[in-house]
């Protein structure tokens, strides 16, 4: 049986799609290829293991168009990444998470309703939870308050999808994303602090004061949480937090990793402020104990992920 | 400075409006009139104290056209009210509660920033929660899972405005109402038996067993506690449940209530299970400590508030 990605040419999707590759399944992965690259899929569309839909999910038409000819095979499962990426961008315009991170998931859902796929798998985020300053956050800290519009329109996502969990799906994870890190990155402080290397060799401009903390995970233990929690959630609806048990690293730590990797003898010059722009929480203490108790554990602190993350990166830049 | 109430039309609205008045404050009404009716206000209307619009406040551009000729005067507060009511319909079709629960929400933000009203008073709900069986369900009771439309898209509206607090509103006051009770009467329970006794004057059909127990709020005292938030609420963003601090009645406590004032010889027949409709929580227990310790209680418990109204609804409905 096919599963389905959505935001199928993504970072995380290319990580995912392999391993559902190797746990025996065929994969439809649509992308609208706003941000998402058909590159990352290249070689499993030559070899017919994933096909490839260019089709924006949220417009219904246009995905239910995508997915109808396999549905009369019978699809079971939607992995729905598709979202935007670029937070700062969705708090000056909030029409950008309202169509690419809110409208996505209810586009999804009308169309899985209408073809009869019933299990989802939802990338959610961090972000929905807001600024519980040195609190350590579980999935029950609460009331959310999001602070971005795009955490706000993942907080959407997973309303829409637990009243959808009443109505007609058999089951849904809901997976709260921290900051994830690896390759193929397209975005991200990483990538962002070795592209500005690139540009001047000799100084790395840090926006913010450094002291910004936050958990990090490698997103191959990202992929192994999801899929270990697709198969063991003992509920119809899970939601489960997902990352490393350490309270995370700062940005003034990772500056300093990209520093060491790319170039030792470059000054690295901060800003002012612990918040980097509006939308961004500044601290964050990430509680994974419930996925603990299911019986999950990175194999990579957040400091260990960024190291590997910064190494990977800068491989695939060319440095 | 005149006040902005969306659904202004509407149930509470029709309540609010009048001590907004008292309050010393002009009013400017917006309501599609989809369910509000304008002859709730037409006293206010006719004496120029209300200036009613009829525009749909989910469309940003009828709702910019409206409000920017007072803008200019300056204005402070909107009370958003505007939403869907019919929580079965929004279960049927999504795009319901999509247009008019959360639409109206994001479009009103919209607005408020483009004309920089900074203030916001939104009626949320405790149907954001969803089934958590006997247990108190206070303001931090999560994760949030609700099981309608209706209140993933009150979840949806609360997210985006906690997002935009963080952007630009300089207040945002949350109500997370329970069920509300009172007159004008445009739909809920008990106006539903009220008009099933006037058709068979001898059997009342209660859908589901009669044993789902909520707390009943009567809709003056709601107002009263809006009021109270607005002036007392410590924080930026305020979140409160409104509500009595009894556990609630019985659907069957509401049919016999309505039974001894329509019609004391009628039959009530009930039906089977515990749950009226999808969407709807059998049971509903609610914490309302919060709103206490901040100095508010209600002048009524639910039992008093339902007598009240379906005495006010059966006066109403002419009998």
């Amino acid at each position: 049986m096919p599963h389905v990605v959505t935001g199928g040419a993504g970072f995380v999707a290319a990580n995912l799609i392999p391993r559902l590759l190797e746990l025996g399944h065929r994969v439809i992965a649509v992308d609208n290829l706003i941000r998402g690259q058909r590159k990352f899929l290249e070689p499993f569309i030559s070899s017919g293991s994933v096909t490839f839909v260019e089709a924006d999910c949220s417009d219904v038409e246009a995905l239910r168009t995508a997915l109808l000819p396999s549905a009369e095979e019978g699809l079971t499962d939607v992995w729905h990444l598709a979202a935007n990426s670029d937070i700062p961008a969705g708090v000056a315009d909030p029409y950008v998470d309202l169509q690419h991170t809110f409208m996505t998931t209810f586009s999804t859902l009308v169309v899985m309703k209408e073809l009869g796929i019933k299990r989802i798998h939802f990338a959610s985020s961090s972000a929905i939870y807001g600024d519980f300053k040195d609190a350590r956050i579980a999935e029950d800290t609460a009331p959310y308050r999001p602070i971005s519009n795009y955490g706000a329109m993942k907080l959407a996502s997973e309303a829409q999808i637990s009243a959808a969990a009443e109505n007609f799906l058999e089951r849904a994870n809901v997976f709260r994303f921290p900051n994830v890190v690896g390759v193929p990155a397209t975005h991200g402080v990483m990538l962002d602090f070795i592209q500005k290397l690139r540009k001047t060799p000799d100084r790395l401009d840090v926006l913010g004061n450094g002291t910004q903390q936050k958990a990090y995970l490698h997103v191959g233990d990202l992929v192994e949480a999801m899929l270990f929690i697709a198969e063991k959630g003992p509920d119809k609806l899970n939601i489960f937090n997902i990352g490393p048990s350490d309270d995370g690293v700062t940005v003034r730590h990772i500056a300093e990793t990209v520093r060491d990797v790319v170039n030792p003898k470059a000054a690295i010059q901060y800003g002012e402020g612990n918040q980097g722009w509006i939308g961004d929480v500044p601290r964050f203490r990430y509680c994974v104990d419930r996925l603990a108790a299911l019986g999950w554990a990175p194999s990579m602190g957040s400091s260990e992920a960024i190291e590997k993350a910064v190494r990977d990166i800068a491989k695939q830049e060319g440095l």
